[in-house]
């Protein structure tokens, strides 16, 4: 199974970007993963955040196949401890599913078109994180769950 | 009211340390702000994870004043919004205390001398981190609830 990470905008932080690439490296010893960035959108004054939302959903869409699992990175979704994440990612990965996409949206979240296609909402934390922050945060949290899954020493309960 | 972060261990990652800075930078308008580290326990073959969680937890005592708010962030702990935590941040600067130190244990956690003394568990997330990281999601967080409680546009609802 690929795993793909989904992200709008570019990650503008070199220090954020070196952080994601260390755990992003030590990922491919674990799975085929790979990390999308949906280029921003264009903001005039006259696109209102549900316009740009919309155009941002229609990206999203666009580069999800049928047959993905889509699962949104999203504050209203379920809130997995470590390991209850861990056994949900090898469920996944037991369907025998060809790619699971994880999707972090823009700065205003999903629109509705998104929501309808999703299969899953996980939320990270009930506190909101800069979206390039959660980047880093999901990539760590997916290494995480491989080593919790191979038993090695990386998580402490 | 000073806010302290206290935090066991050197932040040993340069780009992580880049963005805690940044953060740290940016607080420096709305709080006095320190960030304190204690020193690791130098871990021998002979000490177990009971004895260092003691020693650190010695540490941290050591640097607590009987005055202080302490507070530990800890997976067990109450588990808010931002804007909940902004709304509680608020409570605890208005009680007129001097000080209130936000904790991060070691790798193992916190001692029982810690816990009893505490008078708040935080829980950033059902999830565990590294311990380094959650210093850089602390100081984004506490950064975002002080641009929640002044109305400054970081914090999208």
């Amino acid at each position: 199974m690929t795993i793909k990470l989904l992200a709008v905008g570019k990650t503008d932080d070199k220090d954020l970007q070196k952080l994601i690439d260390h755990y992003f490296k030590r990922l491919k010893h674990y799975c085929k993963f790979e990390i999308e960035l949906i280029p921003d959108i264009k903001k005039s004054k006259k696109m209102d955040e549900q316009l740009q939302k919309q155009k941002e959903g229609e990206l999203i869409l666009a580069k999800t196949q049928a047959s993905d699992i889509l699962v949104l990175l999203d504050e209203n979704g379920k809130n997995f401890s470590s390991v209850g994440f861990s056994n949900w990612l090898q469920k996944q990965m037991n369907t025998g599913m060809k790619q699971l996409i994880f999707v972090i949206g823009g700065p205003y979240g999903f629109s509705e078109e998104v929501y309808q296609r999703a299969n899953q909402k996980i939320s990270l934390s009930k506190m909101t994180f800069s979206h390039q922050m959660v980047r880093l945060f999901f990539t760590e949290q997916l290494y995480r769950a491989f080593t919790i899954l191979k038993n090695e020493p990386y998580h402490h309960q």
